[in-house]
């Protein structure tokens, strides 16, 4: 065993620093806290590449002048159910909750609203709208694109993003069911693990510079590509492969962003491509009123019994049985809500550098 | 090799002989046409198991008046952009288009209109929808549940159907994004293929009854169940599971239907479930007007770039490189409607044993 590598700080902590980092690069007060709150759901829920551990890249990008802290979000077209969002460049932490609260203004008019963004930036976990849109008896939707990792299937190179799906319900007695999955097989993040403690991954991971199957996490990282949900085609490769091209399609043909291969990098050491086909990268937000369909209590109710049944499927044998999508998550914001989010040394010292930088203080 | 097993009919041919059998168990003309017109664009782009194949068991459904021929399909609830729609126990084939019309019909006036559809039966392949959808410059969504076969992640047995997710996107001089992908890893037809020719099958795939992998194909038909997409947990099957519950909600729970292992049986020789939770199974239609977010000109033109940057992936060693979601079944339909369908021996003696029962000439 070695010893413990990280120091706890409560989430509130966390959040006021991320808040007043953001207010440092002149993002507006109401806007920093917006960015704050989605990064410290992410660390709450367990989520830890999403959290306060990207606010270093977040903060080098506006130094930079490569995110744009006091964006003028825009509506370049619409109709009752539908608007077309430029971010203007923005944290995607905060044009995403502003595009998605757009979304739930419009179906709570008409049943339905559904924004696709262009030109904004990385937004956090994409969990986060959708459990925004539960507070509001509807069912949300997010995606995004992100930088260029996942081959498409058969495919040598990298050409599209992890592209996360993430959806919700809400429940009435049981928990919501809070779906939010990448449509690569893994995260890049299982990967870098794998790296760091020199171990092998598994089959159906990734692939190396030529485009073959590798076990060795270095090969993937020097020119590599992850592999999309499925792996291989006997698995069903291409259906992640088409899931993933069904998010860039929604996100940014649909809103003038950059799709597949052309979008921009979320840090500074990463390259900017060579060519742009439109502006940032893009998301995409759906909003559903529950009541346009069902009585809502119905509904929470179909979904309790939902929940019980699929808890109730016999188990595989050596498994710990049948989870619902979102009991990780629920599980870790229990925890740390109570106890406080564990952040590794590697990353306080991260933390440590921008309060330097900012004067912000932190520890 | 041995001797050719099938014969070749022209798609004409077998589109008018399912109309005329739908007619003669009394589903009305014009339904019949339309439940016809599903089953021959399945055959016509060589998706065997949702055509004509498919007939005896509808004619079943019907002949024993499981399945109403003269469904009276009611809206239920609206607003500008949703309806909840009752089928009335009518042929999915018939109540899928007329809720799919209403999806269109929703679109046109406010941007998007999004269809849940409860007391209904299967509805020939999810990609009919969406492909209606581009004819009228939208993109279309469709999605339905079907009788359990698949297990959750985790879970020891059959919960859920394969459900699939289908949404196409039109290009301009590049063809058309066509994506229709069930959730579960493989279809149950390949598992059926493999244990008629008495061949393994291979890791992740399937369980057999007891919730162990297997490789064996009767195992997995004697009360197995197939695995969602992803297969493992390792490989991300927790995310198959996550989209096939996604797909359950939407089409079951928001409108009344049998979710999971309630969804009644598509043929006589099923069981029928011994609790119901609903009316019959459900579907989820979803209609986007292109226009209402970007000119669909400049949607299109960047579809074709994006089929073009796709294609133009340095290729896999040892793999055909990267296909464009549709292409295969594109391909058939090219190759089919100019030499006509193959239809096995097995299936040409059912159709004639239909041919006999009911009077309609075939052969």
């Amino acid at each position: 065993m070695t010893k413990v590598d990280y120091k706890i700080y409560p989430i509130e902590r966390l959040e006021e620093f991320s808040r007043r980092v953001f207010e440092h690069y002149e993002v507006p007060a109401e806007d920093a806290a917006l960015a704050a709150e989605v990064l410290a759901m992410s660390d709450l829920r367990g989520i830890d590449s999403h959290g306060v551990g990207r606010l270093y890249s977040y903060s080098e990008m506006l130094e930079n002048g490569r995110i744009n802290p006091r964006p003028e979000i825009k509506i370049l077209r619409q109709s009752p159910s539908t608007a077309t969002v430029d971010g203007d460049n923005g944290l995607g932490l905060v044009v995403g909750p502003r595009a998605n609260e757009i979304a739930m203004d419009k179906a709570e008019q008409v049943g339905t609203g559904w924004v696709s963004v262009s030109h904004t930036n990385h937004y956090g976990i994409a969990g986060y709208y959708p459990i925004r849109a539960l507070e509001r008896d509807m069912i949300g939707w997010s995606m995004t694109n992100t930088t260029k990792l996942v081959q498409p299937l058969w495919g040598g190179e990298r050409m599209l993003g992890t592209n996360p799906i993430a959806i919700a319900f809400p429940g009435l007695e049981e928990p919501d069911v809070i779906i939010d999955l990448a449509t690569s097989a893994v995260a890049y993040g299982k990967v870098e693990i794998a790296r760091r403690k020199s171990e092998g991954i598994p089959d159906g991971w990734a692939i190396d510079a030529n485009g073959v199957n590798t076990n060795d996490p270095q090969t993937m990282i020097d020119g590599g590509a992850l592999t999309p949900l499925g792996s291989f085609r006997e698995l069903g490769g291409h259906k992640g492969y088409c899931l993933a091209a069904m998010v860039d399609v929604l996100c940014c043909v649909l809103s003038g962003a950059n799709w597949g291969p052309f979008a921009p990098p979320f840090t500074l050491r990463q390259q900017i491509p060579e060519r742009s086909v439109g502006k940032g990268i893009g998301h995409f937000f759906g909003a559903m009123s529950i009541d346009a369909f069902i009585e809502v209590e119905e509904f929470k109710r179909q979904i309790d019994d939902w929940v019980r049944t699929m808890r109730a499927t016999k188990p595989q044998p050596g498994s710990p049985g049948v989870l619902i999508p979102g009991d990780p998550e629920r599980e870790a914001e229990v925890i740390r809500s109570k106890e406080g989010i564990p952040v590794v040394m590697t990353l306080v010292e991260e933390l440590r550098e921008i309060s330097k930088r900012t004067g912000v203080a932190f520890d």
